[in-house]
């Protein structure tokens, strides 16, 4: 297994076309020509009324390691020629990237990326960008539906077992954009910061076992015996009610948590919290897991849930696994141009966004219009540009969005949306776009 | 972004919760209990007839590099005490594997990974397994379907930018394990040796474009002079016919092949087809590509298609993004454990398992039996045991299949269903599967 060295280099994270078309550029010479592509969305997945921009900081860092060493370019020399060769050696990309920053809300048509630099140099990034920005994106978007849903109760995403390894960080990273409150995954925590949270599993109730039988007690005494009272002890091994009481028979009525992870949710919930009460544990943590998606999550929302746990259908972009943008060469040389084949139309020429909003912060409209234009009438309304300088002649701008800051977008995105625009259910997106050419 | 140390060591693409079952195991001195894990997915996604197990090769690999550096420590040092981060530091898994072949077939219930060892050896493995079986058996069960779909037609899988970066490259591998023959990704070609593959995209088309509109043959022309006119073109960037014309005016009747990424791909792979006969091109090849899915492959049996470009639908799964295994603690100290909450009744102890086939060899019935007892009657049906041993003491066995022979394998494995377990519906599993205790 050489992946390892996929991150060292991320440049044959790369379809091979990208590569041959730079070939053929190269030879007759187009290669050199200014070109402006752009990365946006067609429509939103399952009617979904907004998405969340996610993965533009691991962009950057990644492009920063698109580089071909010579293990790189012998996996493509035996398909291109010498010269592509050694353009491939010196490449470093020199051009300009703008693009929504990383938290801000999306829709249909909003130009998220736009890059610029001689069409060799931007064409070759076109997988990259989008396996970074349709990952993320997709698990972002589906996080904040999740957020939305769990109105302000605390949410811990655990799905890094329904992911690919090296995705599951990512995955955890994009919820915490969203607003989840912390991660199981440790891979998240040393590499995002991300704060780490965990209770406990089944395993580890059933190895306090004996030919006797199960010792449940043993195993939550050994649990808090480790990690002191504030602990979540998993109470739905053998009967809830059973575990129940022997949690705080074990622990005592300052016991942190008991985690719920099978079965009716919202009436367990009530049982238990009923049960707790009772004992006198009436500040111990309710906490569910279980193929909770935003559609569960709101449905316990009058049950006296404290945190939700979320894997499955976090990790999967709950029904939407990609965000299906796509990277379209939009100019060349300044002038606009675009496919015309059946469904798939795109506009031409370079653009920019701008969003309105009432005098509340409650947005309206987004605008896109030609970015050598000037900004259309705005009615009025307040007018936010969307797109900031992320990349300039290749190095990354000062100003770019920390993982924090895109934390506290998503949050003031989420907050600015008619209130339609929070519905679970499928619809139209929250806010029109109008294109202006 | 210090993802690239994830891949020196695999020992942090873990949830946290088992280093802090860890961390009381060896308090109470619980972590010493010979255990047995067992990977297993509790039914197939979908109404699926079949799952084919991916990943194996790649979990062994992931296996070796599991261990707790000094950075690593770093991190989980702060939630541990001292004796547990000791204890981690020495840690290599010394335990056995057994488990099915990569490229069995797998239904409900099959244990298709054994993992055995002391309680702390074995739980911490418990994310980085599921990771890498979940997700390389969901793309490899959906791209059985679709080769079985494509009816010997030729398979490329392009699917990369809607997947995150470095999980691409592990779906390449997973659809050539299931019978694509080529893939557009570098790193799936340098990492597995996967074939790589490609055409064109529509903005080389776009970039041969001047103030005076498109020059389609332009375009044409260079690629056919960098890539020789065995190359495909993409044909539908403006008109169809138009860009079959231009293209076999520009290549002459030897073409490659031609693709068309939009429309109603039946319809118009039956005109190209005719077209580029009337060109005398006869032996130019269509290839399709545009949201394919095993459905959309299957309702072109009938058309004049060559090679199919599968994208979206085969790096999500077509449906079912993870393969929802779970890992479950089965025995203690040779005793069967087993929750018993509601709806996740898992079976407890050590099990091996057998399929039952008719002297034809196709496939009746899988049996799962206790791994200490007897080999059940096979009621005269030949009957192939399905586990092999993978790890004996730490140390991957001899004998592991390579990427080939599991590709061969999952050939063998869907000639050997009963023809309804072929069907794209949803249903049954292909064969019943029967417990002995």
């Amino acid at each position: 297994m050489e992946i390892r060295d996929a991150v060292a280099s991320t440049a044959l994270l790369t379809d091979q076309y990208e590569l041959t078309m730079l070939a053929a550029a190269l030879a007759d010479g187009s290669a050199h020509r200014r070109c402006s592509f752009e990365a946006f969305a067609r429509r939103l997945p399952n009617g979904r009324r907004y998405g969340v921009v996610a993965g533009t900081g691991r962009l950057l860092e990644a492009l920063a390691r698109f580089r071909f060493g010579e293990p790189e370019l012998a996996v493509v020399a035996p398909f291109l020629d010498a010269r592509t060769v050694d353009w491939l050696r010196d490449y470093r990309f020199t051009g300009d990237i703008d693009g929504y920053p990383e938290g801000e809300l999306y829709f249909p048509g909003s130009p998220i990326l736009s890059v610029r630099g001689s069409f060799a140099e931007c064409v070759m990034l076109e997988t990259l960008v989008l396996s970074v920005l349709n990952h993320d994106s997709a698990i972002a978007s589906a996080a904040a539906r999740m957020v939305s849903a769990a109105a302000g109760r605390r949410m811990i995403e655990m799905g890094s077992r329904r992911a690919h390894e090296l995705a599951a960080p990512s995955s955890s990273r994009a919820a915490y954009l969203a607003g989840f409150d912390a991660t199981s995954n440790l891979e998240a925590v040393r590499s995002y910061g991300v704060p780490g949270a965990g209770t406990s599993a089944h395993a580890f109730t059933l190895l306090h076992s004996g030919a006797d039988g199960a010792h449940e007690a043993a195993a939550f005494r050994s649990q808090i015996e480790a990690l002191g009272i504030g602990t979540t002890l998993l109470v739905d091994t053998f009967d809830i009610t059973q575990g129940v009481a022997t949690a705080i028979e074990v622990a005592g009525p300052g016991l942190g948590g008991v985690r719920i992870d099978s079965g009716d949710l919202g009436v367990l919930a009530r049982q238990v919290r009923e049960q707790l009460d009772r004992l006198g544990a009436t500040d111990t943590r309710i906490v569910v897991s279980g193929d909770l998606d935003e559609y569960a999550i709101a449905a316990l929302r009058a049950e006296p849930v404290d945190v939700y746990g979320v894997g499955t259908a976090l990790v999967t972009g709950s029904g939407a696994p990609t965000a299906g943008m796509v990277y379209k060469l939009v100019e060349v040389d300044g002038v606009p141009v675009a496919k015309r084949s059946s469904h798939k139309e795109s506009r031409g020429g370079t653009k920019k966004a701008v969003r309105l909003a009432r005098r509340t912060g409650t947005v309206v409209e987004e605008i896109i219009y030609p970015a050598a234009g000037p900004m259309p009438d705005t009615n009025g309304f307040q007018a936010r540009e969307l797109m900031v300088p992320l990349i300039r002649d290749g190095k990354v701008c000062d100003g770019v969005p920390t993982l924090a800051e895109s934390r506290d977008l998503v949050a003031r995105g989420l907050v600015s949306l008619p209130w339609e625009g929070l519905k679970l259910s499928a619809g139209e997106p929250a806010i029109p776009t109008t294109f202006v050419r």
